[in-house]
């Protein structure tokens, strides 16, 4: 069936040279600076959606960046059981991951409770996610270490260090918050989904080779995160001196983490056997070593552990040293990271309830709670993804269950820290190791292989980077590869020869992908493939079509030397093109030149509105003629045919 | 009209189901390896066009490498006499000339003549333009003063900086050669036609600035060539020492060259006079000062002349020094600014004559011939825009003027260069000016300011970088504003709403562009307009869309409460989009989730194919449905409207 004529006037364009008049007479499409100034205009101005009296409007500003203020009021006593029960099981997770990260970023335990209890506070005003469980996280913490490190070693000046962390921490805040102010959510879609893959993949593996130094007691270890140096160390350190006992103990626990995770997955309702298991081994392993006193037998411990509320760290901030420019980078980069993996994470959960997620409103939450989290003694927080899942498996109804987390983490600050002395640095070796897993995603990347060989390259080139060199090399060769895609791309696009799909009067496809489509004798039909004709693949395009009328000829006068008809008519279908430039007008000007000495009339089918204006503008229009601008390749087709005959006829 | 069905099996693809079929049913696209592997087998065994037997073959290989074994047969004396004539007239202008550019270049005159007579013999029997005038020219000569000049300074050490003239050379004539074998004809493609208008436009000025020396007889002068150093040169050199008669003598051939330019171009007939008229200045000039002895009276003179054939200079190469890096980099640009000349120059005239040039072919000549010609004394040698025109005016015939010149240089070196003595340095200044206003190309400029503003952009971006940075500075901005822009170009693409063009069936247009162009109740048609859907773009166009109906949605609800009909299905024109990746794909998913939420049904029409492809790969088109594929967007307009009859019986 075909598309019923609708009630209106149908004579307006019944005719291909009505359409093409039509096409001619477009008005001008906007400038580029006008499209600049309306993208402005919308940023900071952004039309209401519906249009409210004054006063609702400050109250709607109000609630847009304190989301709690919206569904605060609505909140119930049911939903906070729920709440309470999902930010227990949270905090029975998040504080013994957190001492373990505030390990791999080479900091005193307590910054990582710390980091735990004043950044899912801020977010549980700001943040828009339901899910999202908020806290120090692996990857921003092996960030943190291996870049700072290179800068000062902490284990020489560990407050100095800690300055760092903290100045570092409150770039990445203010990056984040401007990021959502200015709505540049779009910068963190430069990681593609195939390089995140790719460096999850290698900074999973790097931190796992990390907590060999925890795992085997080894005291003098490389601060080199690529995987040569630290083999090298590890190796040193096994002809040194090692502990076994701390591998022994390490192991034992890791296996049972490992299994209290397997029979979780296994049945739905032990869910919460493996997000307790952590905190389970933490108390029992430190029972066992001070019942036993295994640490005067090689078992490492944590020692020192201060506890007490987050201590103000404004004095601590440092933007004056010679390490501020650095400082900046640094955050910079943990800055879109943690974005990258808060959002990725956000959206997955708010995808799986069905409600959406603003980037940009995400970013200025994530940005403030990281500014205030640098004040008081926190480093970088974002999303973390193994804590998220069991946040949404423990039925948590709101962020309110970051706050019931945050609570707990602060009570535990205040009161237990002191038993935590004897907590062996094995058992945090074997709590990361337990979580990283997840950061390898084999079946993800399988998936990115079927479907694009070159995401595929970006992805390996991610995870070697990031194996073999360091985070940054990792991520840069990332973002150069999928850089280079983009112009490889523009620089040399295909053509492809059309013919009539048979059956239909004006679908004109693709002879080599549709083999029964038909081409017409005496008519060439090309589209570029390429949604721009500019500088860099003008000449290119021109040369490959003239390639293509070339063969055209050479079939024809193999083919049928008996009708002398050959090729009269090129009809260059510019539908993809959505913009050109000088060079590309240029381009079509020598092509049509060129065209003309072979006795070939140039048709162009469908050029677009940026197209038609500049080649108005240009004076093209009317080398070619007007009259062989066509709004459809059917519509040029068919006056090809005519001119032919008209041709044949006055032959 | 329309399209007359053909004597074909047309009931192939009658109906749009059968359509969708064959669209789902393509075969793989070939693999990116596969386009790699196919494009190096192109490049180094090129398919001969017709079969020949063997033998031949190596015939039509030397031919092809030397165009002269093949025009040469043909040759007759009548051409003869053009080419001498023309020749004759290109050696009158190219000698003076030379020796200007020389100077600019900051080398003894000579080296412009050896410039001129080795370069256009190798060219005449590699190359295949008729018109070119090969020899030095102003803006290669500029380039390689100013950035050698950096390195070492030729007032200091004249032998060491032509040494390293000769070895930017030899890198220049290598990197050329190289180009042409490898097929990186499209490198030069990168300096865009707006670039190099403003490039051009700047170093005419800047060449212009230099020539102040000359002009005013300034002893010391800056080797920076920036306007704001230059001018601060000159005024100093105002108020410190110069010599009026420099300028009174320069000032005024400068003057009589421009009048017979003027006559020139009133009359073709005296086509010759502009030609002409610098060797007679010089010698004119030459004789006023030898007889005046104006050179006691501070008129400068060339002095230093030395004759005689072109000296070898295999042994001044230099690949071993501190400086071989440098002159690798300065012959890179050198290499692609001479090509980019040469080229533009060789097409513009071929065009005229209706043939076509070889950009690869041309690139090995010009590199064999700066090789050769650094090896015999001659500087970087390109094809000059002033004396292709005089050639193609004085009614060259083929590539035999240039040897006529070649030899008239020769026999100007072996016996004239001794009166040339007296040669006063204005006279060169003025000849070297007169050449310039070729260079900058207003109408051009306002022409690209007319159809591109952007382009505009890079062109004012070159030439304000030449101008006041300096001409690597210039370029570098060039490159540098035209791949942001294919880059930005990529990032945010527009995105635009569909409605059908009354009288038409088929025809789907903006509706922007076409206001009388009808939206269909219930349906949203929105095409994507960016060559690729990838993870620079994907979320930016899925927001985008969902903005879309979202728009669509509030509009339905303020219009019509009447009928509850409201948005059923959103058809998504993906006709545009020739790739995507797996950002893309995840995008894609993303949206279709968001829609199904919303009661809203996705229908994609026209997937390409490597788009198709990859939805197969991904598993994609089965969450969709295969159903909502269709190859085009009638095809799925209508199948819409069906399904809404349907769900609106079921009501």
């Amino acid at each position: 069936m075909e598309l019923q004529p609708m009630d209106v006037d149908t004579t307006a364009a019944s005719g291909p040279s009505e359409r093409a008049k039509l096409l001619l007479a477009s008005p001008n499409p906007s400038a580029p600076w006008q499209d600049l100034i309306s993208s402005i205009r919308q940023t900071f101005l952004p039309r209401p959606k519906t249009k409210q009296p004054r006063p609702r409007h400050s109250v709607l500003f109000l609630q847009a960046l304190f989301p709690i203020l919206k569904w605060g009021r609505n909140y119930k006593a049911t939903k906070f059981k729920n709440d309470l029960m999902a930010g227990l099981t949270l905090a029975s997770l998040c504080i013994p991951q957190s001492i373990g990260y505030a390990n791999l970023a080479r900091l005193d335990p307590q910054y990582g409770l710390y980091t735990s209890v004043v950044p899912p506070l801020i977010y549980a005003v700001m943040g828009s996610s339901r899910e999202i469980a908020i806290g120090p996280v692996a990857v921003v913490s092996l960030l943190l270490s291996a870049m700072i490190s290179k800068i000062i070693d902490p284990s020489v000046d560990p407050a100095a260090y800690r300055r760092i962390v903290f100045t570092v921490t409150f770039f990445a805040g203010t990056f984040q918050a401007l990021f959502g102010l200015f709505r540049l959510g779009f910068l963190i879609d430069f990681l593609s989904h195939a390089a995140i893959v790719g460096f999850m993949g290698g900074a999973a593996i790097v931190i796992g080779l990390q907590q060999l130094k925890g795992l085997l007691g080894i005291n003098h270890f490389t601060s080199k995160t690529d995987v040569v140096s630290v083999l090298e160390a590890v190796v040193k350190a096994l002809q040194d001196q090692w502990y076994p006992l701390n591998f022994v103990l390490g192991c034992s626990f890791l296996i049972f983490i490992l299994m209290t995770r397997f029979i979780g997955r296994r049945n739905k309702k032990f869910f919460w056997l493996p997000a307790m298991a952590p905190l389970f081994s933490v108390i029992l392993s430190t029972l066992i070593v001070y019942l036993t006193k295994a640490d005067k037998h090689g078992v490492k411990i944590v020692k020192h552990f201060k506890g007490g509320l987050n201590p103000i760290s404004v004095h601590q901030l440092n933007f004056g040293g010679p390490y501020v420019g650095e400082a900046a980078k640094i955050g910079l980069i943990c800055a879109l990271i943690a974005l990258t993996e808060a959002i990725a994470v956000g959206r997955s959960f708010a995808s799986i309830k069905g409600y959406h997620l603003d980037g940009n409103k995400e970013m200025v939450a994530m940005g403030f709670m990281n500014v205030i989290g640098s004040l008081t003694s926190c480093y970088t927080a974002t999303g973390s993804f193994s804590r998220t899942a069991v946040n949404f498996s423990a039925g948590c109804e709101t962020v309110v269950s970051n706050i019931v987390m945050s609570i707990t983490v602060l009570i535990s600050l205040l009161l237990f820290t002191r038993l935590l002395y004897y907590t062996p640095l094995a058992i945090l070796a074997s709590i990361i190791l337990s979580a990283l897993p997840g950061l390898i995603d084999v079946n993800e990347a399988y998936k990115i292989w079927k479907v694009d060989k070159l995401d595929f390259l970006i992805c390996l080139g991610a995870f070697f980077g990031v194996l073999f060199g360091s985070v940054e090399i990792g991520l840069l060769v990332a973002v150069a590869i999928s850089f280079a895609k983009i112009v490889v791309n523009s620089i040399k696009p295909s053509t492809e020869v059309l013919g009539k799909l048979p059956g239909t009067d004006h679908i004109f496809c693709n002879v080599v992908q549709y083999p029964m489509a038909l081409q017409i004798s005496g008519i060439l039909i090309v589209r570029i493939n390429s949604g721009t004709l500019c500088f860099a693949n003008a000449n290119f395009i021109r040369q490959r079509i003239l390639k293509w009328v070339e063969d055209e000829i050479n079939d024809d006068m193999e083919e049928s030397t008996k009708t002398g008809s050959g090729l009269h008519v090129l009809v260059l279908d510019m539908t993809n093109v959505t913009n050109i430039d000088t060079s590309g007008i240029h381009a079509l000007e020598e092509l049509h030149k060129q065209l003309i000495t072979q006795g070939i009339q140039l048709a162009v089918a469908n050029p677009r509105w940026q197209v038609i204006n500049k080649m108005k503008a240009s004076k093209l229009i009317e080398k070619i003629g007007a009259a062989l601008i066509f709004l459809s390749v059917a519509d040029a087709v068919n006056a090809s045919l005519l001119l032919k005959m008209d041709n044949l006829n006055s032959c």
